[in-house]
């Protein structure tokens, strides 16, 4: 009987020790500059796949710009984003620091409380830093005119969720940058302290900035797009120039707003890191 | 005054005429075989961006295992997918007769009645066939242990709605079957009918058949997942043999599973194509 009793108490432990061991492994790999970068490159193929879904449909203006929900201004886009995304956080997507909510004043509790409440990975005072209606607004209304043909093909509520999958990717990519300055800032504190201390933004945009990183995914961004966005047939020497999404424009996406705004963040983490 | 009401009146039969031709336009091209192999075509890189993003994450067992709403036997995959269609069926996804639900029968009206009401399009007795549940069946049994590695990373949600892309892709692409078999059948119905009357499956089968196109797809499918699946970087030679997703595994999943389906679809359609 005392077998059996110790038996059970130690498989329960291993498996104890082994949950834990998966769960730190996670967090562990956020907090490594390497698994970050991998996270970030891979992130890229997410970013553009989703975006040369979207270009399947066009602009589909109505769905962003007509009254949808009775009693209430809200358009489709903006019904399905905000139910979609209580849905999620039912589902406990927003338990994970990795996720940021368009909409977090109004999320609904978890279902379940999972094993994954958040570790404290980040800093409590920049975790909550949330830049999405910043995304929201560059895609609605920079990025869409560019990657989509105008017209309207009445598929609203698959463009809706298209739609979600690039704004959540985006976001998702943008936020990281609060675990890239939190790896930064711990691997050279003696570095960023000073420029915290003086709130000099100036200086700590600088010591986070990498013009010869910066032109790397700005390249490869293109390049990804140019393959992932080509029309593929059987034919082995492809000379193919029409592309589902522009290039150039994913190469502008990242210029102008992803890496902008992924530094920002990283910024406005620093800030407040000494808190 | 006259002439205002003239010009008010012409202005609203213009926008009528556009509107009714823009629809009329829209399920046309879902009877026109050359418009629905473009679409089956860019379909292919869809449901292979789905799998390479699912192939993101370990399999995950727990979210199709454990039981996850209180109350009830569901999972929270069970869970995510229902409500999604819910939420989507609300938004008017269903209205729209390329799109068929894994949970059809207790799915909420859509809050908003639109101008897309069903166009006969479809022969009513074979409209709703629906083989949503062989479907969940293969990708949940036969395809994710072929893509995923084994384990758990505790992304659930990302997981489930990374499922649920996949899933309505499939699904999508696999009952386009139903317009192929109306399309084939108004080009050539003195072929189909006497199969029909007689009620002769394998002789519809052969009817629809064409093993030389079957086989384009199965290579095309997996030069795709060859190039979509690759690790881009900036060098020129790229020698590249790693890719996200087996595309040994996306030929199969196109023999085995999706084109056997597709034309089943078919002909369940075409039996009941002259009630």
């Amino acid at each position: 009987m005392f077998r059996i009793f110790i038996c059970v108490v130690s498989t329960f432990l291993f498996i104890s020790v082994i949950c834990e061991m998966a769960q730190s492994t996670r967090f562990d790999e956020l907090l490594n500059l390497d698994s970050l970068r991998k996270s970030l490159v891979r992130q890229e193929d997410t970013i553009i796949f989703y975006l040369i879904e979207r270009a399947k449909y066009p602009r589909n203006l109505a769905l962003y710009q007509e009254k949808f929900v009775p009693q209430s201004s809200d358009s489709l886009f903006h019904f399905f984003l905000k139910e979609s995304e209580a849905l999620q956080a039912k589902a406990g997507r927003y338990t994970s620091p990795e996720e940021n909510a368009f909409f977090p004043d109004k999320l609904p509790a978890p279902l379940l409380q999972t094993l994954n409440s958040p570790t404290p990975t980040l800093h409590p005072s920049g975790a909550s830093i949330n830049v999405n209606d910043k995304i929201s607004h560059f895609y609605l209304k920079k990025l869409l005119p560019l990657i989509t043909s105008e017209g309207d093909d009445g598929n609203h509520v698959a463009t809706a969720a298209s739609d979600l999958d690039c704004l959540q990717a985006l976001s998702r990519r943008i936020h990281l940058g609060k675990f890239v300055a939190e790896v930064k800032f711990r691997d050279a504190p003696e570095d960023y302290t000073p420029a915290i201390h003086a709130k000099n933004k100036e200086a700590l945009m600088e010591l986070l900035t990498s013009s010869r990183v910066e032109e790397a995914i700005i390249k490869r961004v293109a390049k990804k797009a140019t393959l992932f966005g080509q029309d593929v047939d059987l034919q082995e020497n492809d000379t193919n120039s029409k592309y589902k999404v522009n290039p150039s424009v994913v190469s502008r996406l990242y210029e102008e707003w992803v890496i902008p705004l992924t530094k920002f963040v990283e910024v406005e983490y620093l800030l407040h890191r000494l808190e």
